[in-house]
């Protein structure tokens, strides 16, 4: 789940809605009383009560993911709209090891320091927070509902099942729960990808598999110098590797177009112009040529139309997401959950989907793994901690999808039982439905949002007549 | 939960059914990939398949608890007994850092390595090798049962909320999940302890709380060599700490007879004859004096008769659990829990209760764990971690309890949900239904353990007929 190195990030408190930004102390260690962890940190979140019917109004709390909380709480525009419906609290609480709640500042990358890096550390962490900022803020009987997108929907339903004493029920937008989980076909995503291109026009798929073919054929051939040329390329790709780096970015910027395919100009993960699908000049693809592969390349990696040449190992981070893992610490932090608890070893073949063959089994991903940060991946792990697909004994948690977002068949596509709600958005991308309301919002997500928020009423509601 | 020093160990294979002892290639950390734990250890299981109906009868799992699993095989016949009507694979796990399940041996209570001991490990221990045993055994059909006494009702409890994808339902005998996550009246414990003597005859109450003050006078009033005989004390008792220590052992000799008042004379946590409240002479209760304490202390710390003083450290030791921690790596171990996650602050007082007044507040917890261990405890942490007394959302949990059990009042008495079934039984001990049945059990547990096998059938029918 990269971020794209393009982004202008506008101001945060310009976008933002009224937030505080304020510091929580944390336990470091929720799972060992003697580990160096022995301490406390200082955990970021962000609330704002000018909704809140105090003492009364339930909790939003978003369950923050794999970034600064502040990209987040300002892409996350549904809740406090909600809120000013519902005369909620909102709080957005950022992940341990993301933005500024590094546990050990700029050291939270080293070994062992990293350890306390998981999901079950974030979601302790949320626990304790909303336990003692609902002491504090009076707010005992509050019902809290969680929300999140992508990864941070995955922890929302994992709040809801792990800690169903504290979270009345979850909003998860876009949360692949399965496919992270290593249930379903390692060949879903980007077949998923592919099929966005595909609908919107068949012979997308077979000229962008065909070039990338041609692609292939070309660097085998030393036709190096001229693919520098024709991708602006900063350096010559004199390697395998820079040929593989080059094919992970092109795919990258494929999947980055499909996951943010929202019909209103973005800064979200970077900025995509509104409809980035439908913006290529599909024309092109008549030429069948390896050369229409440049053209995503510009919408994703360069924007704002800056850059003069493409440094490969710069844009497109290859890590242990399939999908890259941008720069920063932010990025470190994503590696090493995808080293650790987080399953993605999604492949591409040229046959199921339009792109190069690329793989990334569990041999390759522990082989990684080890050499980078020091650990072997858990296959089935995350399963076990959080059941999979076998959810009957859950409850109240909303499971919304876009179909135009290729994490979406990862996640939970039919309702489970009458409190195991999916919404399946047909014309939304990546949790299309967590964003302000704009103009250009299709009718699928209108409706989407009104049924969730009719759904958190009840829970609310029924939440607040059991504790009466 | 003390293991008294005087026990006779039978020989634990001639005792036990048919168990075979394996051991288990077991994760050393499940919360951090870049910790010391980064390995394995050996857990140590006791297996029988002697009653399975292979690949189909359900599996009964013992969630073991602070002991050696032998002790726990011996004392809880009722699983077999139920396995070889129901066609059962029997399984009881040993709990990490217990038993011969030190995951670093003999430097497992070195600080850091003890602090790989958790409630949530443990469970995770389990929920990973019933996942991997059931693949093993071709049982992955099989409906997972869980069983656990004390603590280990505890565990069995949790094993359920945490991990409903993996077992089925649960069956908690005597578990104080309230009492144990700081939740309930303190002074609860020593006036259940009170009321089982009460009960057998009124006056013992008011002759047993004359007799601590009387002591205490005495003490006062430079007695010590009078009280040194008179107890047969190895030691003249000459401070005030002996003095502390001398109330705690007899505290403690009344809290086990209480606890393990069973129909028949037994070697669980040593050995206590049958009817143990009722073995007292309490003719000596008229004559007023603080001597009648002596009795007691003779049953419970030497039913052998071969002692022929009373060391007052060797035979009671004082730790975070005022019921004392016994002897060797099992104490050191249940004196860390007590000190990290198991609350269990009770205090006597000589008003509610017929002991001396003793108190162990939050405050000398947490004096006592610094020095001792170099961990603060976090008070409420198990209200969070396992939901408290919040258990609306929970299933197919049975929670037994025994009325003549002092830790009983600390669970859950009434049944919250025609799935959350409370059963008590007024003529139990501490998890009578879980031993093996006996000529002298009364009707009631007699009842309790059908009523148990009923609705244990229905859930593994219930869970058959889903996966099928």
């Amino acid at each position: 789940m990269e971020k794209l190195n393009n982004e202008v990030t506008p101001s945060h408190r310009d976008l933002a809605p009224d937030f505080k930004e304020k510091y929580f102390k944390q336990v470091l260690d929720h799972f060992n009383y003697n580990s160096l962890g022995n301490g406390t940190y200082d955990q970021r979140y962000l609330i704002t009560d000018q909704s809140w019917k105090k003492g009364n109004g339930p909790i939003f709390f978003y369950t923050g993911n794999e970034g600064d909380i502040w990209e987040f709480a300002r892409n996350t525009g549904f809740i406090t709209e909600l809120a000013a419906v519902q005369g909620a609290l909102v709080i957005f609480a950022e992940h341990r090891y993301y933005g500024k709640s590094l546990p050990f500042g700029k050291d939270s990358f080293n070994i062992p320091e990293v350890g306390l890096l998981t999901v079950e550390q974030a979601l302790a962490d949320y626990a304790v927070m909303i336990t003692e900022l609902k002491e504090e803020l009076g707010a005992q009987k509050c019902p809290v509902i969680v929300f999140g997108g992508s990864y941070g929907g995955m922890l929302s339903v994992y709040m809801r099942i792990r800690y169903p004493n504290i979270v009345t029920g979850a909003l998860a937008a876009s949360a692949p729960i399965l496919s992270t989980a290593g249930l379903g076909d390692s060949r879903q995503f980007f077949q998923d990808v592919t099929a966005d291109f595909e609908k919107f026009k068949p012979a997308c798929r077979d000229a962008v598999q065909g070039a990338f073919q041609k692609l292939n054929t070309l660097a085998q051939q030393k036709g190096i110098h001229c693919i520098q040329s024709a991708f602006s390329l900063c350096k010559t790709p004199s390697t395998p590797k820079d040929i593989h780096q080059l094919m992970g970015l092109l795919r990258n910027a494929f999947t980055m177009m499909a996951m943010l395919d929202y019909p209103y100009s973005t800064h979200f993960m970077g900025s995509m112009p509104a409809f980035p699908v439908k913006v290529l000049d599909w024309s092109l693809a008549q030429k069948a040529s390896a050369f229409i592969l440049c053209r995503p390349t510009g919408i994703v990696y360069n924007s704002t139309g800056q850059l003069t040449c493409y440094d490969l190992y710069s844009l497109y981070v290859e890590c242990a997401d399939p999908t890259g893992c941008g720069l920063g610490f932010d990025s470190y932090a994503w590696d090493y959950q995808a080293c650790t608890e987080i399953e993605m070893c999604y492949e591409s073949n040229n046959v199921t989907d339009m792109f190069p063959p690329m793989a990334f089994t569990e041999q390759q991903r522990e082989q990684y793994c080890s050499k980078r940060w020091g650990v072997v991946p858990r296959p089935g792990w995350l399963k076990t901690q959080y059941w999979g697909d076998d959810l009957a004994t859950a409850s109240n948690i909303i499971f919304s999808n876009g179909d135009l977002d290729p994490w979406a068949n990862g996640g939970i596509r039919k309702s489970l039982s009458p409190s195991l709600i999916a919404i399946n958005i047909p014309e939304g991308a990546h949790h299309l439905d967590l964003r302000e309301s704009n103009p250009n919002d299709p009718e699928s997500v209108i409706m989407a949002r009104k049924e969730e928020s009719e759904i958190i009423a009840r829970w609310v509601k029924a939440a607040m007549k059991e504790s009466s």
